[in-house]
């Protein structure tokens, strides 16, 4: 049944790839295809499903903030960590500088540009970059995960408004570090490179409590995956987070390189990439797929 | 053990009620004794345990948002309803008209003053407050119900702000009924008087998708249930909501007369009455209860 | 010659007045013939040349804020005016609640809404409307101005955004007054009939420190001249006074009823009526007489 | 008389300079006296009056965007100049990134941060910072002015939030140089030395229609001369501008290095030196002189 539920999904989410664009504004982005489209669930029982292009690599972009913020987690804890950083969703758009600017307060939460530049600024200080891939190769359970260059290099080309951004928050106190680091550090982040499937398993960890199910092996504690996940879903999708949180029912987290990875609470993991994105920055498609497989399943938290 | 974990969650939440303040910008609401406590859980299996002042009555106050929020789903059904009102946390306190005026759109969610407003303009255009006094005493299993004539005087002759986000939605079309029989409506349901108990039987409800497990009647529709909780999540607790869902993690409301709602899914409906607030306006001591509760039993939706 | 460069203008005037559209907010307003322009020059020797209809009488509309502001600092000084209502432009529209909201302020200034309704807060407890008709015939020289009862009733059955600024001042404190009763002195002074002429020989006298030059009557204390005069340079053109500053260059007020008054020091007021408005409200063909008036006769304060 | 009032005006001041305090968020400024005060005033008949430090040099800061802005008009013509900034009062501090945040918006005028760094960016592709301090020279008749290389280190380390606005500006395509260079353009016009007399030389200019009275030499075109007055009215004084308009009311631009200069139309022009400022960055003894010179000699642009 997952499997025809899966199949169902994908050709529902095949009609919308004509609509909605691929991400122009970093340039490389924009030489994806608008068609391209792939779907891969992971379960507690180590099945591995999957329909289109799931083994095509594309850079992670904003899920990459949820492996920042759990590394903070887990190298600071929590306490520091919501020094420089607020828990509460924001209403505006993902790089968004009115909130900032209207009183002195941290960035709403670690989701939106602002507060995941607060957390590569302390990151940056702790480790390296080569020990983020790592990270990320570790819970993606995927070794071939790297730094593409040439997003990297079309990203820090067009960086106007995040630099904007982050020198603000240097400005008030809330970046530390060498901010011209944390840009790089940052940008570093969005550019690993991964696939549908790299997302399904990440998700599997964080639907497993942080263990993975095949090994055992804990991954990260309980209550880095407990935060992460409470954020994801009142979080993770831009400011179309409540929407998706009624119709879709999952902690996920979407980037503007067409991902987004869903964690279905002790059952399983699932990956998305489809870049035609939506106003928002979602994947049209994706997000088609997702409320498909999460009424069909009745996976809804709240349903 | 429910047992002990409740009366330890209100020895803990009895040392906090020397902290925080009651409401004061509704002057009846200043009458409240701050050192008043009492928790009520109502489980699937129709047991109903307590501490402190459970059937001490209360105005419902911003938990009423709930119930219209509900009677309009129930009877327009969810399109119509979101034709005026978001679905998205807003990041900013319950009464600000910010985000109103900063462009054409629709109030945020229907948990926040403005969004309420739009939805009690949509009922009094449909039935009268004694209906809704009605679906309040079947939904929360409570007869006694009763609109607290003195709370509605003070409050409608302390009115102004919410007087102008009324008329700033009707400038803007969003409220298409009488903006003083909307108000009126509104103040009414806000004047609805409860008890601890009658919050738990409402949250027991909401927690077995709209039955009520005593006699399998079906009080309201699962779809309107899933909707009711998910925004509770993302929007019940004020500018607090993103903090709250990080530690009880539970669909809740809280109104500034010091009641919490909470929805522990498919087993139990958590109802408080404490009227000493934080400055977000929820229950503090309320707020202690339920973060003990959740952790001892274990209750967070993603932990 | 200024009777040429009247001429001039009024040609001018008489190109632009197919562009632009009369105001229709007020249904009441969207009777009027977009095709009507007058202009009129009232001299500190006792001449009055014109153009046009300038005896057509029209509502006065936001040109009334100068006489309520006027009145307010004859009768209570400016210390006490200036403790609700501020100096400053605002940058923001001229119905704007943006400002209002953001921090615990006054409204920015006496000609933006929020302010006018300060002063009439002020005013409607210290004269009757009656007095402030008498005061608007003496210094307008005019003792046909009536309150138009149509355009009242009109504005009365349209004023939920207005209502909204009112109440939310009083729920800051910026209001004392009964809200209601506020509001109908500020709509009645927006409804004073007023004609090009009465607006020149007012700009005369703000011309003239305040004595009528035919009579030597003083009218107006100078301390209330300057400051009256300095704020309509500032902030009399609603947000596009900085553009209309450079421009023109004469302190002057507008009104959506079509209505410009300039002031020339020393020299003369000027009075218009042309009721196609541009966007930011102010008489587009009014605009284009004054430019062409303000630089053929050398007129620009900075210039 | 003039030296009487002058005197009497630098004695009120001196009394104000215990309040008030340097200011500090650029070091350098920081280890300025904040008992010093200078007032120089320089009339049309060549006479020039002073008491105090009006000698003693100190950073132009912000009164350079006058500079910037009358080199960029007389180069590219006001049609040019204001594609890219507003001409309007913004009611926000003068480095505010807000409202160009809210919408897509150019700078409200060429006296905010954002305005200048606009008009920086279009200068530092026509003309060298070498140029600019030969442009300076001339209109302050002062050979000697020349930039001061530790303020502007000290201002180049602690860029922060300036660094922020210029890299939004550039994301909203308002600057389109290097962003870099523009901010060193920027930082440089700043840094140059000026005293007291600099500022009132070229203030005479400003007042006599842009001919240097001793020589006859043209140095402005009128039309620059007039844009540059009006703005400095309407906008000069950072979010005080209304507040001073009202109690001086002559075009004046401060600085935060404790600079005024002032114009007298046709008669003269006046020079400051007091560090010690008000919270909104103003000298708080200049503004006392000020307002005592203006009232004794009657010098209100509206009085």
């Amino acid at each position: 049944m997952l499997n025809r539920v899966l199949n169902e999904a994908f050709e529902k989410g095949k009609e919308k790839t004509q609509y909605g664009a691929v991400a122009t504004y970093i340039p490389e982005l924009g030489k994806a295809d608008k068609n391209d489209l792939g779907v891969c669930i992971a379960t507690q029982y180590g099945m591995c499903i999957s329909a289109g292009q799931c083994e095509k690599r594309f850079t992670i972009q904003s899920i990459s903030k949820i492996i920042s913020f759990a590394v903070a987690l887990e190298k600071l804890g929590p306490d520091k960590v919501f020094e420089r950083v607020g828990m509460e969703p924001s209403g505006d758009a993902f790089n968004s500088l009115m909130k900032l600017e209207k009183a002195d307060s941290t960035p709403h939460n670690p989701m939106v540009n602002a507060g995941a530049m607060v957390i590569c600024g302390y990151l940056c200080e702790l480790c390296t970059i080569e020990d983020m891939v790592e990270y990320a190769r570790r819970w993606c359970l995927d070794d071939e995960i790297y730094i593409d260059e040439d997003v990297f290099a079309s990203e820090m080309a067009n960086l106007s408004r995040n630099r904007a951004i982050a020198y603000l928050l240097h400005s008030k106190g809330y970046i530390t570090a060498d901010v011209e680091k944390t840009l790089e550090f940052y940008v570093n982040m969005c550019s690993l490179s991964v696939t549908a499937k790299s997302l399904a398993n990440l998700g599997l960890i964080l639907a497993c409590n942080g263990v993975d199910p095949k090994t055992n092996d804990v991954l990260l504690q309980p209550q880095t995956v407990k935060i992460v996940n409470t954020i994801m879903f009142t979080c993770g999708m831009y400011d179309g987070a409540g929407e998706f949180a009624l119709k879709v029912g999952l902690p996920s987290k979407s980037g503007v390189g067409g991902g987004i990875i869903s964690v279905v609470k002790g059952t399983m993991g699932i990956g998305i990439y489809g870049p035609a994105l939506d106003v928002k920055g979602n994947s049209i498609a994706g997000i088609e797929m997702l409320q498909y497989i999460s009424e069909k399943l009745n996976l809804h938290m709240f349903g």
